[in-house]
């Protein structure tokens, strides 16, 4: 062992990347979102990259951490969360909420849920730095990997064909705000990455379009998985409604209520297996959740549940309750669907193919796009997460995030769907 | 990376070592107790060691384990696990049990169970050879050590001073069947080994004798941490009725009755903590066991939970249940003991004192015998587990082994209680 694994330097370098103005029930995606690159440079010079949500609050979370960091080794992944409880100190007040409320599309945002997420991104580049200083891919540091491909999702978006006044980037997909749409969206995904399963993100128009959706889905990809993810929109009643409509289109049926409490009344009336990324985000919400069998699925994140150690052990919690096991995704670039896919590779639970936003971003911070094969993603077994930096278009992408005016820094859909629809409100939840 | 990861070969060498005459509710131990020594060979010459039970229920899972390995690499500790899962076969019907019964020290015994307490030295050998190899401390494949040394409890036994018929090794130590007796054995454990927590091993004589042992500890050591473990021996009326007498001497009452439903009545009638090693020592027996609020500590043990990767993921159900954590101890040598203290410096959540049965073993297999300071051990942070086989003392312990006729080849503490007690038999449980 002649490499030096002391952590010589924190390099944070928040960006603001193209995203496609897809809808959820909170409004739209702004035409740029921001992100939070960290590189973490040994002292033998080796560099290895993490990534995360980049909103402001991450950002203030980031910095004490970057600077408390230097000295530590990259191999000291429980210092680091240590560390991290010590330096990060408050989350902005405004950033936290206990409840998942209308805002809260990923659960709860407590404080320690946002340390966490910053904290998966350091994580993240220890790893790749300790697999590149000793040759190693980061599944070889957890574990080894169980599978050599991960497979994923197609995530369908009701959307536009552009963001209002034109603004953003134009990625080439139509408008899809109806089953032909959808159904049309689904068939290009599903020409260009394989995808041989399907995600429809609602909670956008009233039930029955959306079940309309699914059933057209059916008809035109017979016999595939198919998920439906209203983000918490519905009541018990609507929820159960829906369950019992298409219940049997589906893998799993998505977050169709927004608490615990409406999940587990759901689940009590049906048979269609529920699924989640809202309502249990944090392992202080498993015991109630799983005690009340409101969830038969959880998506996890490597972002909010802390990185790829706590990843790991939310697995290992679902697997000895019963409990299956996907993966949700965010706008990730592909240096967190790289790290994804490791997680993923060594996870043995992994019960259904994973979320992913990727294909939905056009812009890149790493020199070789990440290509899906037949839906599935190589699990890579080059050194760290094999994946390399373009600083090009790192600077870039961070010209974009230094010169914008604060307008797009914290992400907010529902000020973006303002820009089209100025009396567009947060709307309630349950919406429908 | 230089250094070829691949297992060349594994060396499986079972042993027969001294063990004295300690007490317990089943019977006593035998002059010599079998254990496994694994070695793990890697293709670059690098050898990592591990250590389990040798009793020849595993000898027959690990031999087969042993031929299929070669080929895999150090760092695939998921492969592992799945290989053996395919390769070990079933283990003999006549080791197997799903009940707690009265051989149950150690709780059930499941296939399953069995061979996870294989897999473990095979896990420990590898990682061994994957930290030499790459010149890191296990604790560094492992995330990284959060504590600089792993504290102990002195681990108090009824004994006589030598076997019947002068059988086994003298150890030096005087009998200890009376208050007056633990008494001393804890000053002397103390002064040599500086614990400053005990545990004793109950269920040997009636209650009212052992608590006497208790209260006789708490004047000789006011104040410090007591335990009493009778493994299972107790009615739920007897389990309540010492918890009422000395409950509030006790840092915890450990397996006073022997099943998760006599465990939850008395947890629910006191507020005397319980732990075990007996009613959850399988990940399957947790979910029933935390719901009934049976236990508030679990003593792991990284040989039947499968191994340091188990190990904390144990940790990380129990933290999330808000269950204590504290780790189990049977007749280990020094190579699990190193490999123990190099799992409990990982986990965060380590919430009291570890048992040891080490200061008892008066042979080992390592150059180096590790020593206690102030009841606590070092965590190491040399390459691998920081312990080098001594190949002499390995080939005379397994000579013999060799040389024994099958009489102690497997472990059986009322077999040996029979030496001196011809009409000795299985104890009823609960005996009291
Ligand atoms: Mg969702
Ligand atoms: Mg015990």
């Amino acid at each position: 062992m002649s490499q030096d694994l002391t952590i010589g330097e924190i390099r944070l370098t928040p960006v603001l990347t193209a995203d496609p103005p897809l809808l959820n029930t909170q409004g739209v995606h702004q035409p740029y979102t921001p992100r939070l690159i960290v590189e973490a440079v040994t002292a033998g010079g080796i560099t290895g990259v993490g990534e995360t949500y980049g909103d402001t609050a991450y950002l203030r979370l980031a910095a004490p951490l970057a600077v408390a960091l230097p000295g530590h080794r990259v191999s000291d992944v429980n210092g680091l969360h240590d560390l991290a409880a010590r330096v990060c100190g408050p989350a902005p007040e405004s950033a936290v909420s206990s409840s998942v409320d209308a805002s809260g599309l990923r659960g709860v945002r407590t404080a320690e849920k946002l340390r966490l997420s910053v904290v998966s991104a350091f994580e993240v580049a220890l790893l790749d730095a300790f697999g590149k200083a000793l040759g190693l891919p980061v599944h070889a540091l957890l574990g080894g990997k169980v599978r050599d491909a991960v497979e994923y999702s197609g995530y369908l978006f009701y959307r536009w064909a552009r963001h209002p006044d034109g603004a953003g980037e134009d990625d080439g997909w139509e408008a899809a705000l109806d089953p032909a749409g959808i159904v049309a969206q689904a068939r290009r995904l599903a020409r260009e990455h394989g995808f041989r399963s399907f995600k429809l993100k609602g909670g956008v128009f009233p039930p029955g379009e959306e079940t309309a959706a699914v059933r057209a889905l059916a008809e035109a990809f017979p016999g595939r998985p198919l998920r439906l993810d209203p983000n918490g929109a519905w009541t018990v009643e609507t929820s159960l409604r829906v369950a019992d409509e298409i219940g049997g289109l589906l893998e799993y049926l998505e977050d169709p209520a927004g608490t615990v409490d409406r999940m587990a009344r759901v689940a009590a009336a049906t048979e269609v297996p529920l699924a989640t990324n809202m309502c249990v985000t944090t392992f202080a919400e498993i015991p109630e959740a799983f005690a009340r069998r409101a969830v038969r699925v959880v998506l996890s994140d490597h972002h909010y549940w802390g990185g790829p150690r706590n990843t790991r052990e939310l697995a290992a919690i679902c697997r000895i309750h019963g409990v299956g096991l996907s993966m949700h995704s965010n706008t990730h670039l592909g240096i967190s669907l790289a790290a994804m896919n490791q997680v993923a590779a060594v996870v043995p639970n992994l019960d259904h193919a994973c979320d992913t936003h990727y294909p939905w971003q056009t812009e890149d911070v790493i020199t070789e796009r990440l290509a899906f094969d037949g839906g599935s993603l190589t699990v890579s077994d080059r050194p760290g997460l094999g994946v390399e930096l373009d600083r090009e278009r790192l600077a870039a992408l961070h010209r974009r995030w230094l010169a914008d005016d604060g307008a797009l820094r914290d992400r907010d859909d529902a000020r973006a769907m303002r820009r089209a629809d100025p009396g567009w409100r947060t709307q309630p939840v349950p919406r429908w």
